[in-house]
Order: C-alpha cells, then structure tokens, then sequence
C-alpha cells in the first residue's frame, strides 16, 4: 500500500495516509476530529475542509450540491467524500472540527490512568446473508449468524427496531447491530459503527460531571460540568433524604432534578461535538448511595435510620428508558457498585480509577465531597468508613460559599495587612471555593485573625477576604465541623490497623479541591495529616475517572465489583470513641 | 409424626393428614382443592368447610369474627384455620371448592403426557438476616443471602418492589422471591410460595385455549377455550397478516385482539378459580408465528413475500408488562419456539408434548388447523412443511360453520333418507363443525349426493343437513381445497424421504377435530392416508399440551428449542411439482 502525506492547517500538522483512507477519517486519526454528523454519508455539509495544495479529485453530483448549498468557496471539499490518492494540503475552517476536550472548568480533570479499551457496549456492522426459499431463514438468524458470536439476547426492543432497519426484510444491505455483553441491544440500518458513545457521569451531590467518550478509541470528546439541580431540595445529603423519605412529592422531585442535571451537561456536550443522542447507547453512572437511590426513585427509608443499610448495593444495568435519560433508550445505564450505605459507587469507581490494589505500601485514600469517604489500604485488606462533612469544602453552605467557577477565589495568600486573591477566570471575586476557603482559613490562623479554637479574633468578628466577602463565626464553624469529621475517620480507620501516619506511604486526595488546594495549608488546618510534603497527591475527580474506566472496560467493571464486595466497611457511629475523637479534632491544628 | 384420618364429604374421600397439618392443605392434598383466595390468611372466608365429626379446636376471635359476618352456621371453621390434630369429618360446601378443571369444551383436552415439574419460575419465602451497625448490609444483599443461591440478577421492578415489601427495610419480616432462572422478578411480603400459576396458552387463529396450572404441583386447576376476536381482521393468516401489512391500523387492532382475546380466557379462569391476576408469573404462548408476530406488533411484511421469512423465529422472553397481558406485569411471557415461517411455535410445543423424538419408527404428524403443517419422523430425522388450509377443518369459511360449541353438528350418519345428526349440547343443530363436516360430506359421497370430484348432485345443488342447514357448492369446494392442500403436502413429505405410506408406523392427528372425527370417512374423503385403523391417533390439542409442558419443565424448554434448530424445512411452494399434486389430490378418494 502507498502513503501519502497529508499537511494540515493550521498548526501544519503532518500526517500520513494509506492510498484510498476516507480523508475525514485520516484528519480524525491524526488529531483533528472532523464533524462527522451525519456519519459519513456526505449530506451534513458539516466536514467542510479546503484543499489548499494536491489533487482531491472532483465532487460527484450529491456533494456538488451540497457544496453550492452550503455556499462553499472553490477547492473546497466535504472531507467525509474525498478518498486520498495523493499527496494533499488540507485546511480545516474552525466550524468543521468537533471543539477540543475539556473545555470545562479544571475540576473535571484529573487523574487518568491509560487502560486498554474492551467495552461491553460494540457496534458491528455486516451484511447477512439473504434467505431462500428453501431456507426461509428468519431476520433476527440471519443477523446472528452474520456477527462474531452465535448466541446472543435479544430485547424487545431490538427486535421491533430489526424489523424498521431493513425493509421488507435484511435482503441485500447493511445493517449495524449494537451489542453489550451478550444482549443484542439494537439493529441500525447502514454501517454506523463508527459512531459508538458512551457518556462517564460523576452524579455528586453539588455537581454532576460528565465525559462523552469515543468507545472505540477511548478518547474522551468533551467534557462538562454542572450543578445539581437537586440542590433544591438541600444541599446535603441527609437534607435530601430526609425531604424525599417525608414526602412522595420531594422524593419524585429529587429524581426528576437528578435527570434534569445529568441531561443538560449530555445536551451541552452533544451539541459542542454535533453529535447526536441517538448514539450514546452506554451511561456509566458513579454517585454515592443515596444519590443513587434518589436518582432511581427508590427508598431511601432505611438510609434515615440505624443500622443505616441501602435497599440495594450492586444495581443491574437498566435500560435507559427505564430512567430518565436522555441517552438512547435502548441503550444502558451502568452504575458504579455502592460498597456499602454511605461508601458509594463514586468510591468504588475512584479507587478503580487509581489501580488502588495494583500498587504496594499502605495508603490513605480521601474524597471530599459533601460526604468525606476514607479508605485505607494496608498492603492487600482494604478497609473503609464514611462521615457527613457537609457541603462546606465545595464551596456551598456558606454565607459566601460558591463552585469553582468563574469568580470563585481558588487560592489566596498574605499580603501586607491582606489578602492576595486568585480568581477563577480573572475577573472581580464573586465567592469563595474549597481550595481558596483553605487558603484564607490558614492566613486568618497564621495573623492571628482566627485562634485554633476557631474563634473569630479579628475586628466585627468577621474575616474580610475583599470588599464584599468575608466568612463570619458560623462559616468557620461549619468549616470545622466538617475538618473534625473527616479527620475523626481518618484516625479512626488508622487505629484500628494498628498504623500510625508515619506508617502512610501515600495520602492520596479526591474530590472539590481539583489541583489548586495548598496543601501546606490543608496541613496546617489539621484537614489532612502532616506527613511529608512528597507522600500527598492529589488525584482530583477520580469518581469521574473511574466512570470512565468502567465504560471503557469490560474487566474493569469486574473487578470493580469484586472490590465493592470485599472492602470491609466500619461504622464511625457506632462507638462512643468516635464522639470523643471527634471533640479532639475540632482544634485548627496539625497532626500526624 | 402421629397421622389423622379425615373423612371428606361429599363423595366419601379418605385422606390422612400428619399431626398439625393445615386442614385446606390436606384437603387440597386429597384431591378437593379448597379455595385459598387471601393466601391461608384467615381474612377472605373463602375455604369455609363444616366439621361433622371430630374435634377441630375452638376459632380465635378475628376467625370468629370472619365466620360471624360470613353467617356461617354452628360447627363452621375456615379451613386454613385448623391445624388438624385428631380424626375429622368435614363436610366441603360446593362454593368453597375450586370448581373442576377442564369445564371447557372437550376440544381443549387431549394427549397429556407426564413430566417431571421443574419449572423455571419459583418462589422461596425466607426470612433474611437482619443488617446490623457494624455490618449494615443492604436489603436486597442480605435476601441473596437467605436464597437457596447467591447470584442473581435483578429486575429494576424487583428492586421497587423491595422496598415496598418490607418497610422500613427487610428486618424481621418474612418476604417472597419470585424467580426465573437466575433473574429476580419480583418480591412480595409474607409468604406467597403456596402461591405460584402459570398460564399455558394456544394462540390459535380461530380459538384461543388455555390452561391455568399450579406450578408447583404441575396440576390444572382450570381449562377455557374461546373465539379468537382477531376473526374481524379475517378469518384465516393469509389475510390478517395481508390487512397488518397495508394498514397500520390493522396491525394494531390484530395485536390489542389478541390480548384482548388471551386477557378474556384468563380472566374467566381466574374468576372460577378466585385466584389473582397477580399470582400469576409466567404465561407460555404458542401459536404458528404470524400469530406471534401480530400479537407482538411485529412486522409481518416478509411473511407475504417469496421468500417468505419470518422476522425472527425464536424470540426472548418478555416481560408481561411489555406485552399486552393481564398477568402479573413483572412476570414473563415464553413463546414456544417457531421452525421456520409457517412452521410456529404451536408445531414445536406440539412435538414437544408428543415427545415425538423419544419413540422410533417412522411417524407422520398433522396439525390441522387453519394452516396444515405437517411433520415426517423418519427415524432420527425431523422433516415439516406446511400448506394454507383455510379455516373450513376449524368449522369457519363455510356458509353453515361454527366451532365445536353447543348447537355444531359434531357427527352425523346415514339414516334413512337422510342424516341422524349428534349435536354438541343435544338441542338443535345450529351449523357444522369439522369433524360434522366430514362425516356429512362421507355420507353425501356414500349415498350419491355428491361425486368424487365434489360436484353436488343431489337436488337444488344443495347438500341438506338439517330443516335450516345445508351445504352449497362453494362450501364443497372450500373443504376440497384444504383437504388437497394438506394431501400434497403429505404426499410430497413421503416422497423426499422415499417412504410409502405403508412404512408409516404411525399418523398422528392434532388440532380442531378432537375426539369427534371419525377417522373411517376422514380416510374415505382422503384427509388422511388410508393407513391401518390401529396406526391412526388423535392427539386432539397439542400446542395446548405443549404450552403445558413448557410452562412446567425448563429441560423441556432446552429439548424443544433444540428441536426447533434441528428440524428441516421444506418449502411446498418452491417446485411446479406441487401444483401437479395438488390438482391430483382434489377429489375425494382414499389413498395410501
């Protein structure tokens, strides 16, 4: 086979091609994705690229009006109709190319680890073989024994669809069958396994975060970031299930919200990738317990009280018509598998993420969400423990609390008699986020505009941050509340495993903060153990990270559930220690 | 264990009982199934029975309370509230009893052969371990735990039902699974396991019988058979799947009259069982697959067209909430498997309930009904074609038709001059079901009223059965058509196997005739070869015995699609030979 090359504006990107290569298809491989909306077919218009140098050929009649439609200038052609037969100059206009990844805020990243790709969701596009009338062989059979596998489950669905796929009767054409695991899901007329996506939802309690992803690839398309709708409801997440076991009312209302949120980051992510969401046939969803429940409409009655047990850990994947999504709703919703009540499917996905149990030594795992999890792994047990911290290191339930969105103060330090601030986007400070209430917290500490106690020391008992922000008393209560707990846990968990922080080969923390937490000044306030400075990492949103493992593999989902079954799980609630560890930890101070 | 003798009037039964035994268990035991509507709760007063003799203790007082309201005479004790204990005689008042099964019309009995019952719906009432602090483990975990095993998969509607059946959670209470195969149907509270229906169903194009049948004990407790409401669509397949293909109308008005038709039968068999809709968890259907594709809204349209491939052949289980059915919504819905095309799901139930592959030799088995498929065992080799017969064997099509129900002439012979006719109900003859038909036209044939080539000859061109009854030529014809249909296909099943019909070691009449047909005219006509008396049997209804069988034994579920695959298929349609045939077998002359 004979390569050309390929030149690529802007950026004079260099690329090679086999002679014949789709031209869209080999922008998309080296690094430009073209829009491909209409899935190749040349009746979008949306692949438009200019052929600056190089002979492309001539459009044929269809693309020609397509072109004269879409008032294209001369030399332009649709990429998705131009097979490279020779060396070529390509210029992509910036409304051809699908918008980068992540372009939302920096919390959505963090930690990725590189995994092989093995879906359970694939797409095979073939032709069966037309029946006889000596073997008047039926459709469905036909289609069976066109794929890879013999045996496969048929839905209801697939089958109603089979029929409008290939009229009167599979006969001559290709049809591409959507498979998960052994389930035939659905039949589409023509060849579209080139459009295979999945949708990583992190489903926190104050934002919903979502990744769509190429599923044959693995590459992640875009990225976006919302807050929860439910938020509505309460902030946290005892208000929310205490609403929704009170009133049948609060409890649909929580479900609906949950969906609400979880399609309008899917909608934002469709439309700045112009792809539609007819092909997202897999949801992978990681969310605690309780969220979870809420989301499904199920009691969360027995969450309200001792023992504290869920109605369920391990859920099936459903059919995302059976939810509220918005995906295909023949497609499947997967959800992260809970450990156990309070230890959610959003741990159990973040220490999927990490490999946890891939690498050696003893290391305390944290997220801080509104519900600060704690696991600890020593060696090869692994062992786990939840406490309610509250909304606070998210940024909400305080007088001037906000996201880390535009106007947010990230990070903060001393300045003369003040504070320099950094501002998420620039602009004038608009509220505080976790990682710049950490940062103001330990300057009030070190000035002495705060004691250890928490005390307000400084003049109108309040902390000016800037002109028209300052934390009071409740706010630096409501931050030490939610320190102690979350610390508490931590002493707790070492305890009992006999470890001492020094025995720590890593603290790894996950959750709100994302990379812009100082963590000498998590230390200082006591948030975290004062171990050194090169054993803390922070891995950012791995709940989201790990949703993403799971709707790329198929072995990771398995040992993921393998995981949730086996962690031990301890119940801080249970002992009068844990009231008196608690008491202990209230004061701003370091410790390890 | 100490036994007790009851005495069980009327009708004398003796029956023994263990010490402690529940008196309408043991009554139910001895062969008089007592109506247990509200689940041996005490509350319905259903099971009333009188205690002639014998001590039965004394009624507490929500017993007392039922029997006051019910107005139930002294020594009256609610049967599921008596713990046997000594000798008794019980006196069954007739509306405590389940009334008989098979009140229908003898059509739907037939060949019943015994099976092991092991069917792939159960219930297991446990009593899950509670959840603790230390170990709060979530309720549908801690009910796996009390399931005889550990791994299934839950349906989302288990999953509500969950938490509906046991609040606030599952702690001390007693909750039923509803399980099939390895899925997790439902969950009721208390225990429901004595409680446990299917319902096997012939989907025939003109009747719809069907059977409902305790699955734990394998036994009917009620037989209905009734009009398929599909007929206002058209009486045979070929036009019902022809007005679903033009209209899309039809189509849905032939899938809403199936189920309205199926709903009907179970409806009358619940009310004469005082049994819930709820309790009953799986349905099997079989029927020839147009049937099946219109009841499922499927697309008939490859079914009307060379090559005349079905859209799918075996389908998965439904849910019953998926399809159009009364029964339990979360509970499933089986089709019996279809062979090919016109070959259905009623053909592979039928040779499963014939277990035709057990025996050796060489058998010949014909299912008339409105089409006429046919089945050559030839060894260990299967062989099927089928033939569109029409309706007139079912009794309809014709000018004077009817099915077998009171008021059809079901026999006749020669008297006199004229006919002595048996009527269905003995009071006057209303119109001609099948096996009337052929004994009429037998007679007609004997006495010169017709000659073999189906030209009336008797006078006014019209065949007189009765003062207002009477065949016409048209009729004549109608019945000459199907007969030869179904003798080519016979005669051409023969000859690619190279069999005369003296190999045959048997020909095994199923479908609409029942035990009626008198198989010296049927012979005579030429319906069936003129093999040895002793080598023909009526089998009467097979679909229906099959849907049995298959609701009963998932084994026989394997072996019957196992059989379905295996089977071979051939098209009578595909030669000119077949119209050569045919036209030799229009007249009405034995043959072998």
């Amino acid at each position: 086979m004979s390569l050309h090359r390929i030149l690529i504006q802007p950026g004079a990107v260099e690329a090679e091609a086999e002679d014949g290569t789709n031209l869209a298809e080999a922008l998309f491989a080296a690094g430009r994705p073209i829009s491909l909306y209409c899935r190749k077919r040349g009746v979008c218009g949306k692949c438009l690229v200019e052929i600056a140098a190089g002979d492309a050929g001539c459009p044929d009649p269809a693309e020609s009006e397509v072109l004269a439609r879409r008032g294209a200038p001369a030399r332009t052609r649709l990429a998705c109709r131009v097979a490279v037969s020779g060396p070529l100059t390509v210029v992509i206009p910036e409304a051809s190319l699908i918008p980068s990844a992540f372009a939302a805020p920096g919390r959505v990243e963090g930690f990725r680890r590189s995994i092989a790709v093995d879906p359970p969701l694939r797409k095979y596009a073939v032709r069966p073989e037309p029946p006889s009338l000596q073997s008047p062989v039926s459709d469905l059979e036909r289609l069976y024994a066109a794929l890879p596998e013999e045996r496969w489950e048929p839905s209801a669905a697939a089958i109603r669809r089979l029929a409008a796929a290939a009229r009167p009767g599979i006969s001559e054409s290709v049809v591409t069958a959507v498979v998960h695991g052994r389930a035939l899901l659905d039949v589409e007329p023509g060849d579209t396994s080139g459009l295979q996506l999945g949708l990583a939802v992190d489903l926190g309690t104050t934002t919903v975060a979502a990744e769509l992803i190429d599923l044959e690839s693995g590459r992640t398309l875009a990225a976006e970031i919302s807050i929860n709708a439910q938020g509505r409801f309460g902030a946290d997440i005892v208000s929310r299930i205490t609403a929704a076991r009170a009133e049948p009312a609060a409890a649909a209302g929580l479900q609906a919200a949950a969906w609400e949120t979880i399609n309008a980051v899917l909608s934002r992510l469709l439309d700045r990738t112009s792809l539609p969401s007819s092909a997202v046939y897999e949801t992978v969803l990681a969310g605690n317990t309780a969220m979870i429940h809420l989301a499904l409409g199920l009691s969360v009655a027995t969450l309200t009280e001792a023992p504290f047990q869920s109605l369920v850990s391990a859920l099936p994947a459903l059919s995302a018509g059976e939810t509220g999504s918005a995906a295909n709703p023949v497609g499947r919703v997967y959800f992260a598998p809970a450990i156990k009540s309070f230890v959610g499917g959003d741990i159990s996905a973040g220490l999927t993420a990490m490999d946890i149990e891939s690498g050696p030594g003893r290391i305390l795992f944290i997220d801080l969400g509104t519900n600060g999890e704690i696991v600890l792994k020593n060696g090869g047990r692994l062992t786990c423990t939840s406490t309610a911290a509250g909304p606070a290191f998210e940024g909400m339930s305080l007088s001037c609390g906000m996201i880390a969105g535009p106007g947010a103060v990230q990070a903060a330090a001393a300045r003369d008699g003040g504070l320099a601030l950094s501002v998420v986007g620039g602009g004038s400070p608009i509220g505080l986020c976790g990682s710049g209430l950490i940062d103001v917290l330990a300057v009030a500490l070190e000035r002495g505009w705060m004691d250890e106690s928490g005390v307000i020391l400084a003049p109108g008992k309040t902390i000016k941050v800037a002109p028209s922000l300052a934390l009071g008393q409740k706010d630096v209560r409501e931050v030490q509340l939610a320190a102690a707990a979350v610390k508490t846990g931590m002493r707790m968990l070492l305890q009992e495993a006999g470890l001492a922080t020094d025995d720590l080969d890593g603290v790894w923390i996950a959750g709100a903060f994302g990379s812009t937490l100082d963590i000498e000044n998590a230390v200082r306030l006591g948030l975290i153990p004062a171990v050194g400075r090169d054993k803390i990492r922070f891995v950012g949103n791995t709940s989201l990270a790990g949703a993403r493992v799971l709707l790329l593999s198929d072995p990771e989902r398995a040992r993921c559930e393998d995981l949730a079954r086996r962690i031990r799980h301890i119940s801080l609630a249970s002992g009068g220690e844990f009231q008196d560890r608690f008491v202990e930890s209230l004061t701003f101070t370091p410790w390890r």
